[in-house]
């Protein structure tokens, strides 16, 4: 927690989803000042005392946000505020628009939907993607991340996949600045789930460390002629390779873990190459993750990545920039 | 429950998994006589007593038993007790053997697993199947079903695959009398993981009846391009149909079994063309769950299986026979 504030700052960025929320204290230039995480997704806010202190009239959003950036904002009232992520869906703060692919990226900031808190600092949330064409398929504070990326000068490219591995992994195309398609894999949350909640945890126990080896045996199976019969059933061999003494219960998880993300990896080699030319494919997010899709991507012949680092925060500042909350002599750091 | 035990019976038959138990009282001819129906998988036996009464000795197998057939043993003393399932496995009562596939399935009622229990009668445990060559694969329960199904002469067939749907759905490919390999789907597992454990379930209304349609509109679209990036990818369409507004609230579980089951049978048609002619096909389970796959089938191409009836009594009655648990000269109505 910052006490002191000695920089002055000129933006308030939100990283706001269903599980967290993470707050960033930036400068002119784009750089960061102080970062706080908390644990106020917006599926599990705050809850409003009930003691008739002036809180209790405050609703859960305004109380995460007074925690996250409350005194931020008495000390230098004037400051904007964006906001990315859950925050603008229907069970946010206020649903934001979603906006449809192809689209060019310019096009988010000038879309924001105002919070105005009567009288307070309004809160600009960012509006998500949508794709219409085929199967639809939705994005929240993923487009950020994207905006964050492309928004370097050094990754204009006419062939661009931007992954973002997590819960939901995305896969975006695009090109110089411009979002063409993208696609959606459960991964993170299908891996949780089991886990937690199907015999295969059952028969697993906690590791020290990863075990890289059964992740890599994973990756292999998941593209190997036994795991043609798909996901669906290749999983059961988690189970059944316990069973049979071929796989340590310390193993399981990790090698669950390469199941899953090389049978994701193999379907968008495939997707891949039935396109043409490869992409130049730019990773973003938590690094160990990252790391497995790394070791995903080369062992399905689709070289090494590159990764980038703070998008989000980039993304949202960028973005406050074009959106006019900023006044844009403050992008020469860009 | 049975009270007044009228016609003689010749066997007592377990079907005994991880989460329920169903007991048979069956006749010489092998008809059933009484049938119960448990909640004590071997996840989730009873507990034995802590106040002293003569039961506080009995572990929670030997009451399950007590439950299931206590008084048909004690009505007739020299009954055989044949069981399959969880029950051998090495969280039941006492572990039974794995056999090889390919295998002879006469050969499974000279591999049976005795618990003796103290001078009373003794329970024979059936030995489950596994398949080494490949990713290992095992069953435990299914292997009885199959029996059931392929004692009946008129399905002594060269090439046959006997679907058996359920938490995990088991295809075994046959050959008179013979199984030649088998495939796992954890399908109806992850359903209910997904169900339960995703944001998939978030949005899901409970609905009055089944929506066939919208299972069928699942089943084309894991067979359709879209579904080409897999069911990691696939199953995310449910959220973002619900929320464009194409898919109601009440649809969303049966558009989601849909997919799944799509996803599973046209893997397994791809695997079945690829080995050439198709196989007979005969399902086994639960009624509404067979109709499912009956439709999938369809949808791929596979065919109208026929359906059997009865399989798991009917297995452990023969196995009891090949085994020598009862007169041979019992077998007249098969």
């Amino acid at each position: 927690m910052t006490t002191g504030l000695p920089a002055r700052a000129a933006l308030i960025a939100l990283d706001w989803g269903t599980s967290s929320l993470r707050a960033y204290r930036l400068d002119a230039a784009g750089r960061t000042l102080d970062t706080r995480h908390l644990p106020w997704g917006i599926m599990r806010l705050p809850q409003p005392l009930q003691d008739g202190a002036a809180t209790a009239t405050l609703s859960g959003f305004e109380l995460a946000f007074e925690q996250a950036c409350g005194d931020w904002l008495r000390a230098e009232p004037a400051l904007p505020v964006i906001a990315c992520g859950m925050v603008g869906s229907a069970q946010g703060w206020r649903e934001a628009a979603y906006l449809d692919v192809p689209l060019d990226l310019a096009r988010i900031g000038t879309q924001l939907t105002v919070v105005e808190r009567g009288g307070a600092t309004p809160v600009h949330i960012v509006p998500g993607l949508i794709q219409r064409q085929g199967l639809p398929n939705v994005m929240r504070g993923e487009e950020t991340q994207v905006f964050g990326v492309l928004f370097e000068p050094a990754r204009a490219h006419d062939n661009m996949l931007i992954g973002l591995p997590g819960t939901h992994s995305k896969w975006v195309g695009a090109q110089r600045g411009r979002v063409t398609h993208f696609h959606t894999f459960m991964t993170g949350e299908i891996y949780a789930a089991l886990r937690g909640h199907t015999i295969l945890g059952r028969t697993m126990a906690d590791s020290a460390g990863a075990d890289m080896a059964a992740f890599e045996r994973g990756l292999q199976v998941a593209g190997s002629p036994a795991g043609r019969a798909g996901v669906l059933s290749s999983v059961f061999s988690t189970r059944a390779l316990g069973l049979t003494g071929q796989l340590a219960p310390t193993s399981q998880a990790d090698y669950l873990s390469g199941l899953l993300i090389g049978h994701e990896v193999a379907a968008l080699a495939q997707l891949l190459r039935q396109q043409g030319e490869l992409p130049r494919i730019v990773l973003c997010g938590e690094p160990a993750l990252c790391g497995r899709y790394i070791q995903a991507l080369q062992h399905y012949g689709l070289g090494t990545p590159e990764v980038a680092q703070d998008a989000t925060e980039r993304g949202l500042w960028h973005l406050a920039v074009s959106a006019g909350l900023i006044d844009s002599c403050a992008t020469a750091h860009s």
